[in-house]
């Protein structure tokens, strides 16, 4: 194997194979990049789980393949002058050569290294990636780390006309976004459910307005930008049927600011901690909401305007679920809906498209 | 106890403070931060190695003291709108308030916080606080961590004539920087030694063209600037003669550029890790400087132009030490002489006044 390719374009690459290999594998080869140089190079980073493919430009005047350790091999091209680096192999001892550096480092067979699964084109949606970013980024929290309802450690993703809604629950809560997409092929409506830590690394290699297509598989899922793919499993099971579980008749309706929101009960929220928990008690007024919290710590309090009667409505909440979805809401301005205090509470954009919808379930609070 | 204080004074005082507070203590008070208010609102940080007193300006309506939390006071300052605060306590039952924000939280007695060493003056030495700062960042990272020499886990200050000079040295390398003063007070030469620990939070407090004073007591030093002390004790015990120790009748000097000396060394450092040791193999030919290196891992090389002719000397080096002493060097272009490949190699500026000295030992290589 020999090929020439430049520094700048070579670092990018490995670092973005590098994002799917294993830290530490009991199979060696997992640890490693694939390096593949045929008529074109391309780099692979695969952990079992979730794999990225992505083709490098250079030169390449001698076919081959081989495995190289990821670190390793990454940590090398970081710090090579910016010049062309000249990489060759012969029965895996490798030598790289840039400006007056020299490497000579060992690689592995690469029959080691597993074969990314072949997705078979189903159903089929393009997005601007950086719109997908921003939609995975607001949903993703809110997926489940609970192993015993393994399809909700996942995010549905639901494509219905031209529309693309991606939906995380956990069973305290549901994060959902919509956008308009670039284009489908396919059924008039499919879904499929992506698991939380593919999306966290679709997420990194989405980036600027060019799409990416989202590839449906039977068995699994394919992510496609320009020159980079990213596979995962799709996660089976019957996920919840979200659209139900929306209440949509709320009686109460106010609004307020997503800042000051936050940082109201971000202050309240210092008093509480994993040892000394205890639920935010909010009680919204004619134009002002009131929280506060009492732990071993001591008690706090906080008021924040907000537009609108709550009726003194009374209600508990996690405090890390609310801050989770006031961090993530893509508003300025948010409208807050309830039915009761022991209802699910919704959080919409005040004004405008509802292009998100997160739901927070109250928690019981004691008597005063 | 009562006063209000402007939120962003508060803060850096609570920061500034915190810095010298025990993170995790069997004493509860040192994780807290004494608050004291008389004529002054006084904060003090204390793990009883290093201690630090700053005043806020505030208004003081009653006067009291208490201890609090460092974490918890420091969360809920940063957190507060950027508004006065209002702070008042009752039986060591604290009230905060700060716009809509209030909490009662419970300080303790300001019994169970030991007091600082108060310091008596025998000699003084004053300096820009930029200045210093950056002589303590160039040899802190010579200070030994070994215990079994306690003297060397500390820098040595020396004042003589109108000079303050700063050496730190752990067996394998020193660091040395030379400035003037801007002031003194006491005997023609004193000399002391500061702790390595309290060294690295004199330089946080550092910043600015003003002057800090740096008082030696008899068992203890205090570093003060305008609003804030830092107080630490002497360490005891022989320092290293350096004068004896660096070697000045060196035979081959050459010099080179700070950056690319590192560069190269950096690379080769790639294939040497803390389980596959191996030193650095230098080479200083007529014009160049090769650098090998050989481990588990692989090999690697590297070249880099120097001025001058190294007479085809051979030395090993720690590569580590060699690139602490690069990093730390306050100068774009250095000297490097040697005598012999088995005895250290010095490293000073290339040009202009002889304000560091660094010096290496060398390490014994194995035959070719």
């Amino acid at each position: 194997m020999k090929f020439s390719c430049e520094k700048a374009l070579l670092l990018s690459a490995v670092a973005t194979a590098s994002r799917t290999v294993a830290v530490k594998s009991s199979i060696p080869a997992l640890e490693g990049i694939l390096i593949e140089a045929g008529s074109a190079l391309r780099l692979t980073g695969y952990n079992l789980e979730t794999g990225i493919r992505t083709t490098v430009p250079a030169e390449i005047s001698q076919s081959g393949s081989l495995v190289l350790s990821a670190r390793l091999f990454g940590e090398i091209v970081r710090k090579l002058p910016d010049d062309t680096v000249y990489f060759s192999a012969k029965n895996y001892m490798v030598n790289i050569k840039c400006g007056l550096s020299e490497f000579n480092i060992l690689g592995t067979d690469p029959e080691e290294f597993p074969e990314l699964p072949s997705v078979d084109q189903q159903n089929m949606v393009s997005i601007a990636q950086n719109v997908l970013r921003s939609m995975i980024s607001q949903t993703l929290f809110a997926v489940s780390d609970n192993e015993s309802r393994p399809i909700h450690t996942g995010s549905l993703f639901e494509v219905e006309r031209e529309q693309l809604t991606i939906v995380s629950v956990d069973g305290y809560r549901l994060a959902l976004r919509h956008e308009p997409t670039q284009g489908r092929q396919g059924e008039d409506f499919f879904s499929f459910v992506v698991p939380g830590a593919a999306l966290s690394e679709v997420e990194k290699i989405c980036s600027g307005e060019d799409s990416i297509s989202v590839v449906q598989g039977a068995r699994h899922v394919l992510f496609q930008t320009g020159a980079t793919i990213l596979v995962c499993r799709r996660l089976e099971g019957e996920f919840l049927n979200y659209k139900n579980a929306i209440p949509r008749n709320n009686t109460i309706k106010i609004t307020g600011d997503t800042k000051a929101l936050l940082s109201s009960i971000e202050r309240v929220s210092l008093i509480i901690s994993d040892k000394l928990k205890s639920p935010l008690r909010c009680v919204f007024q004619d134009g002002v909401l009131l929280i506060t919290t009492k732990t071993g710590i001591g008690d706090a309090a906080d008021q924040c305007p907000i537009q609108g009667d709550g009726q003194d409505l009374e209600i508990g909440f996690n405090n890390k679920y609310l801050m989770d979805a006031l961090k993530a809401a893509p508003a300025e301005r948010l409208r807050l809906e309830f039915t009761s205090g022991v209802a699910p509470c919704l959080i919409l954009p005040a004004e405008g498209e509802e292009n998100f919808v997160y739901m927070v379930l109250p928690v019981r609070l004691k008597a005063n």
